[in-house]
């Protein structure tokens, strides 16, 4: 695993990333204590302002500092971290630190104190803003506040789950954007 | 575009096509009234009971017929659909009948009026089960009572959108059963 280098990405344009529905893993901390999660339960859900839906089940350890600290980091990893997402999702947050255990590095955001994992290709830093559902759910809404981005490569392999131990890769892009009508293009 | 024999399917193992993140075709009905729009905003919500969380936004006609007759249909289709699946999306319900406009075949489903798409490779009836987020931010919560997925193949090519008329198309599978611990296999 390496380090992508990131640069600032416009927050109302992180469904380039998050709408093909690959596997996340949600950084998350408070007074302290830190994990990591894995999930592929979210969705996007505005643009402006940049809003994110996420299923974040009670077993996690992660629900408590989201819910206590109000805030997050979605991380996308890369196909080469797939055994380190298997991992981190198959280890409860009691257990260890995953950020040591697991060697992903911590790096501060800009507008969170929920640290990003810079071994993963896209980071985006998120407000708790709902949770209106979390008990009845386990819905979260967030927004992102700040989105951070590997300036290369422009569109990594990501991994999708689709349970049982089965994950489909992202497979090659098609650009189809001749066939709509221009105000249906953002 | 071929219709696909199709089988009932657990609804609570739906997850293996829905979670890897695929622009879906949502069907729905109301006293003579039907349309179909397109959705890349959805997520798993659960598995038992089946839960599916999409966003629906004001300006489809859809929004009107799912929140009258609180059920729908959604409907996975293959990438060989893609113009069809941009044309459906590009085209307001008042226009024109999308089924008979676009040659999708409606056929009748076994708890919800709403009709399933046979040209798509999986339809799942919804019923609604929660509005409360409707108006703050076009969220419903569908609860999936019966599925329907062809018998073959396995796994057909699906599209995953990133905005601005570029698509993802789905890659091979991975099966990584044996690094996970058994306790989290579902």
């Amino acid at each position: 695993m390496r380090a992508y280098t990131k640069q600032d990405f416009p927050v109302g344009d992180i469904r380039r990333f998050l709408e093909p529905g690959p596997i996340v893993m949600i950084s998350s901390a408070h007074r302290g204590a830190r994990t990591i999660m894995t999930c592929g339960w979210h969705m996007v859900m505005e643009m402006e302002p940049s809003r994110v839906g996420c299923y974040v089940w009670e077993e996690n350890r992660s629900r408590a500092l989201i819910r206590r600290s109000r805030e997050c980091v979605i991380n996308i990893p890369t196909a080469d971290m797939l055994d380190t997402v298997i991992d981190v999702g198959n280890h409860h947050g009691d257990e260890f630190d995953k950020f040591e255990h697991f060697g992903l590095t911590p790096t501060p955001g800009a507008k969170v104190k929920a640290p990003l994992i810079a071994e993963c290709f896209a980071s985006f830093e998120c407000k708790v803003i709902d949770t209106s559902l979390v008990n009845r759910y386990s819905l979260f809404v967030f927004e992102v506040v700040r989105a951070h981005v590997a300036t290369s490569p422009r569109y990594p392999a990501t991994v999708h789950y689709r349970g049982n131990g089965v994950f489909m890769l992202s497979g090659r892009n098609v650009n189809r954007r001749a066939r709509f009508k221009p105000e249906n293009l953002n």
